[in-house]
């Protein structure tokens, strides 16, 4: 399968600073620091797009330097637990499609300004989904192997990139 | 991007049933209908995926006959209202990536067993995810421009392949 990038993902996060390891909380972002460049040919497929108040991104993942394995030892457990690679986010996988669920927060000519999501600058956009209530919002879901772990509420917050003090 | 199949979707849908438009509402099956087969020499990675209640599926949508256009009349609105390809779930787009959300049943050697989803049989398999509670359930999100259309709660049991007689 061959695919080819539609646009470009804007982020702060370089090689240099580094990325957080999930999508932080969703919140009013005033600064402008995340959004998407989708190629011009394509911005006439935004119609209406601003009217969910979510998106999924799907995106190439091209700059990983960690090897794919197929159990692995998530960092962010205090490298406590090992889980397969599919009960994971890790994103070193066999195919590198990055998935993240972020805020709407306005489209603007071929931009799209979103809440945070954990990617470098530069990233190759692969898709754009609505994220639709009721298809997508899953109230019965777990936390899988997470609510296993006795500090399972903490972690969260590290998962979920959210900042803390303790 | 170049990405390799993983395993196969496996679905009663062929070219001559057809699929419907979405997945279809979770629901107990005994009939086991709905699997993923994968490739054996992943089945490590599926190691604690029976954690979770809900997982991503990521698949290649390999047989569209639908030219992609990047403003389309959904069909299950009657053609009533168009859109952006970006803000609709269509198959048809830049990149044949499908996404769906499905209840996981049981995890058996390298089978999967889900609830339905709306794949041809034999679709390739990109990638499984953990759909993750806090993470992936967004509470306020919204049905965009579905939210407009003046029967959309019938519309939306179209949308989620739910049977029903009116």
């Amino acid at each position: 399968m061959n695919y080819q990038a539609i646009g470009t993902i804007r982020t702060p996060y370089t090689e240099v600073t580094g990325a957080p390891y999930q999508s932080a909380e969703p919140e009013e972002q005033d600064d402008r620091l995340f959004y998407v460049e989708l190629n011009d040919e394509y911005a006439e497929g935004l119609y209406r797009l601003d009217s969910f108040s979510y998106l999924y991104l799907l995106y190439h993942i091209d700059r990983l330097k960690k090897p794919c394995n197929l159990q692995i030892r998530p960092a962010w457990t205090g490298d406590r637990i090992t889980v397969g690679l599919f009960a994971s986010r890790s994103p070193a996988r066999p195919n590198s499609i990055g998935l993240s669920v972020v805020r709407l927060y306005a489209v603007e000519g071929n931009r799209i300004y979103t809440s945070s999501l954990d990617v470098f600058n530069g990233t190759p956009l692969l898709d754009i989904k609505p994220y639709i209530r009721d298809l997508d919002t899953k109230n019965d879901a777990n936390y899988g192997w997470i609510d296993d772990l006795p500090d399972r509420d903490h972690l969260m917050l590290h998962i979920k990139g959210v900042p803390h003090d303790y």
